[in-house]
């Protein structure tokens, strides 16, 4: 919001008729904004003169360097490491494109930079990495580091996103966020949250079922247990995922473990039998007789773009509250609402990771922005409501000094 | 040049006396100034409402992503690849702090960023690698690449810069430019040029003597041969590089190969008897009576910050042409002069490598900026002078296209 919008370039571009002509692509507005790509650097110190000039560069930075070498914490006060965060891919699972490789992913990449930029006032550089393979991107972020004050992991496919995510934790102090995972569940929790409230319910009492059990839906399953919901299923394309399947990845086995405690098996349809909860990450189709079958007053969010998994117009005949990924219905689940409060947050008191309890925190402040407003079509605030990254930044900069990973 | 110079975080920051309150460093302005970074990132496209959100991010960059999976090349048009540098270190050769690891570099990398942009409107990115291994730092920048339009190596000591900058050349089709290498090389050649053309001599009648066998030194002995100077010697702490000696590097002996024609060993005091050019890039100190010996109408480049090899004042008594690399003394050779314009040119028309006679073309571009007001105070523009990044640009992107690594 703070962000000034300029374009540098435009001068050298004569505007969408001439992109046009020049490539002679079929007219779509799309490809004449992303003409020049969507971002730039600028200097926030001036470098007009020879005095600017022995401030910013030699002889004058010579200082900070070699106190920076002397009190390597200095590097947060005087560089822009702790306002800078790597979104990073492998351009393995590109929104629902799939595996397009690094160059075709970089619009996202740098769409991504500008919302965090856009939303929470944090820089962020767009990487996309010549390498699927995890020890090598693992390696690689570990080696860029140095220059970064988190990492934001983007559009990487499962299941190694998971090992990416965990070892870079291990090896790092500073916040690494798989936003496909944590972003997508933080905002589920908070529409959840304030569903529940609507419907007068507890999280406790409420049985839900996911549809997709990538990335999104183990983490959607693992947050929502965590926050304390009463049960929780997840169906991948063969079926619930149970204790009782003999075809599972060790990341659905650990996930059987954790969830279905009701120690459902079947089909996603036969599941949907009673739930108070549809969660749809997966871009199938769940039949109208299954959403049919649901409990009372059930809450239906089918985040699938464009085309979600139950039509929202199906999903009003038989839940008290629908949600989707797009933004032309009411509740739409975006992770804009999320990433950039978080980071904001992080780096604000400069967390050196970020936790459960700080992801909780973000939830709750997203469904507080709520208030009063609650209603069945407002369970959700709006990505371009402003008082939701302030409301989230706060939330998570105090939940990590509370849990003790803040470092100022 | 184009920048415009704001700084988004100064509401943060009470200013320099409040800054030095709560740090309690000594005063000094480039704490002050470098308090937050230098740099920042900023959106060239609207992200204001839903409609700009559908199309700068989903679900219209999924048209324009898909288009690059298709036409990969389109990357250059549909993003900030091409406007994009990847500044690259490793922390061992900060200015003359030598190797201070990669986050007490950042500083510096930060303001060489700002440079890039202010001076060539070049985007450009600081990458400070936690690593100092010639192989993990060429792997990493490998996979780094995709989201580059080129690589600008920076305070990478030596031997292993060599060997970095050659096998990334190998393995990468864009640009790759160790700039303490070669853009000491171009500004040098540029002021030895109207030096020669002051004093009425061709570069092919001059003997110079560079002080100093690291990156700079070889890299400018090897080009001003390649310009065509009729002998180059070089020193480094024991002595002229020549080839009777027992104990050169690798480096070192392909320079004694190239170099040293007229055969001559021993100390480089010795070897300035009757030189034409003192090129000082080492940080020692030549004696005034071996600036004595040098032949009449000689050239002293005393290049070392912040002390010059020959102080300036010394050198006027034997020499015609006296430059230093200081900001406060005339004839700056300042690597500001060629970095900036030489990556403009070669993004320009997407060269796959930065040729030798594009450096040629850069040195001669940037000489005939002085034009007529050629004089012994004036053989290099000044970094501030607005004519040079255009000249330099325009013939860089011009040597492209006639060496056929022009790609548009």
């Amino acid at each position: 919001m703070a962000a000034e919008i300029v374009n540098p370039r435009s001068d050298s571009d004569n505007g969408i008729e001439s992109a046009d002509n020049a490539t002679g692509e079929p007219f779509d507005p799309a490809f004449a904004l992303h003409r020049g790509g969507k971002m730039a650097i600028q200097a926030t110190v001036p470098v007009r003169d020879r005095d600017d000039l022995s401030l910013a560069y030699t002889p004058g930075v010579a200082k900070v360097c070699t106190a920076i070498a002397e009190q390597p914490e200095l590097v947060h006060d005087y560089t822009w490491k702790s306002q800078v965060v790597a979104v990073v891919t492998d351009g393995t699972a590109v929104l629902g494109l799939g595996d397009i490789g690094p160059e075709a992913s970089l619009p996202v990449m740098e769409g991504k930079a500008i919302l965090f930029k856009q939303f929470g006032g944090v820089d962020a550089v767009p990487i996309a990495l010549a390498t699927t393979d995890t020890d090598e991107i693992v390696d690689t972020i570990v080696r860029l580091a140095p220059s970064f004050g988190g990492v934001n992991l983007e559009d990487i496919s499962a299941p190694r996103c998971f090992d990416i995510e965990r070892k870079l934790q291990e090896r790092l102090d500073i916040p690494v966020f798989h936003d496909d995972q944590h972003g997508t569940a933080v905002v589920t929790l908070a529409a959840l949250r304030n569903a529940a409230k609507l419907t007068g319910r507890g999280l406790g009492e409420l049985r839900a079922v996911i549809s997709g059990a990538g990335a999104a839906g183990v983490a959607i399953a693992k947050f929502l247990l965590e926050a304390g919901l009463g049960d929780v299923a997840v169906a991948d394309r063969k079926g619930i995922v149970s204790r009782d399947r003999e075809d599972l990845t060790p990341v659905k086995r650990e996930l059987a473990e954790l969830t279905n405690k009701a120690g459902v098996s079947g089909t996603l349809e036969s599941a949907l039998a009673g739930a108070d909860v549809f969660i749809g990450v997966s871009g199938g189709t769940v039949p109208e007789a299954a959403v049919a079958s649901m409990a009372p007053g059930a809450f239906v969010f089918a985040m699938a773009n464009p085309n979600p998994e139950v039509h929202p117009d199906v999903a009003h005949q038989y839940a008290a509250v629908v949600a989707t990924g797009r933004s032309d219905y009411p509740n739409q689940i975006n992770n804009v609402l999320a990433f950039p409060g978080i980071f904001a947050g992080a780096l604000q008191v400069r967390a050196s990771r970020i936790t459960e309890g700080m992801k909780i925190a973000a939830a709750n402040a997203l469904a507080d922005v709520v208030g009063d407003q609650l209603a069945a079509d407002y369970v959700i605030p709006s990505p371009f409501d402003e008082r939701v990254a302030p409301a989230v930044t706060a939330a998570v900069a105090a939940a990590a000094r509370a849990e003790g990973v803040a470092r100022r």
